[in-house]
């Protein structure tokens, strides 16, 4: 399958904005979605007046995904349960990925704190779209880094899924963005360790002045 | 402080043989502890026989930690709570270095599996050694790159501690092994995320072919 046309669903965060950036960048046509059209709608043109010739437009959630090949879900982690359930007819037999990390900040430190029923917010997304194609991807790049595009971006993206063939087709769609390496991370039950990463990479960034960092999985042979 | 001599309780292990062979090879005098004295001994002699030169010598736990400057405790996660308890008073006002990852396995997956009444082995054994300087560290290095000498190192130790000077002499003491970085990752808290990060790369190194993987943290500053 060639991925042409991308959906951020929850995409006026600053993780979906930054995906939305970097996608648009490597020549994808992407939709910005939100809870209310003119808020979509707004990141949209806020993007392509700051990039021009870049294909992105804006549009409510729902209406966002109707018609593109993968749906990026960058939902803050409170809303994932309502979004996911008005989703779930929209998304059935699709390819999601999932972006989201649940973190709760105790005494100024982040831990993950994965959605109730769940060891992981990448679980519960699959659980919830059981018809769905959901692989966990981009968890441990920090918006920070994909909006900053005038520096190159660094790092791993981490892809698990239990579905291995839906793990290539995304690795295939992170090797579209410059300098980031898609390294096939197995079933999503290792989302929970993935997602921890980005609690322990949270706190580096407030421990180290000027961090902004992300992970490279060394030795794979 | 000047850290010249390290014992390595459940030294016998392959991780505390790995660091015992690094740790000696970097120039201290390495006591390799066992529940049992002469299963300590065979393995330093073993590692003399091979490595001659190496300043490295078996005993007892209890005996091997009298006179050193630094004591790592390599202990099997299911016998934490009696070594910690037996050594409790031995290891008080010392610097210890916990190198435990409490793995399980289900259906060929490896996740993070903490003990029982904390969130990771780090976190437990801070709250047991409540009068000693804990520091997690070298959770992330693969007890097979430790052991092949032929190779050189690759990665990040992340050292947490909830005492920050113990961290740094951490530090200090990591970067005397060549090629591996120390970065300061905070405090025991941090434990829960690097010991998940751990299972993440078991079940990485069983799914690529001939992978020994450890981390980088990237964009530090």
């Amino acid at each position: 399958m060639s991925i042409a046309r991308l959906a951020i669903v929850g995409g006026t965060g600053p993780q979906g904005r930054g995906l939305a950036l970097r996608f648009a960048m490597a020549g994808l046509a992407v939709v910005v979605g939100s809870r209310e059209r003119t808020k979509g709608q707004g990141v949209a043109d806020a993007m392509r007046a700051k990039h021009p010739g870049l294909d992105v437009r804006g549009d409510e959630n729902a209406a966002a995904i109707a018609d593109v090949d993968v749906v990026v879900l960058a939902i803050a982690p409170e809303g994932l349960d309502a979004t996911l359930a008005s989703l779930r007819d929209g998304l059935a037999g699709r390819l999601v990925i999932d972006v989201v990390v649940p973190l709760a900040f105790r005494d100024g430190l982040a831990e993950h704190a994965p959605p109730a029923g769940a060891a992981s917010a990448g679980e519960l997304v699959q659980a919830t779209l059981a018809r769905s194609r959901v692989v966990g991807g981009f968890k441990t790049i920090p918006a920070s880094q994909l909006l900053a595009v005038d520096r190159p971006l660094d790092g791993d993206v981490l892809v698990c899924s239990d579905d291995a063939e839906a793990r290539t087709e995304v690795a295939a769609l992170v090797a579209r963005i410059p300098s980031l390496r898609a390294v096939d991370a197995g079933p999503m039950r290792n989302a929970r360790a993935i997602e921890g990463i980005t609690a322990l990479l949270v706190n580096l960034n407030r421990a180290h002045r000027g961090a902004h960092t992300s992970i490279r999985i060394l030795g794979l042979g």
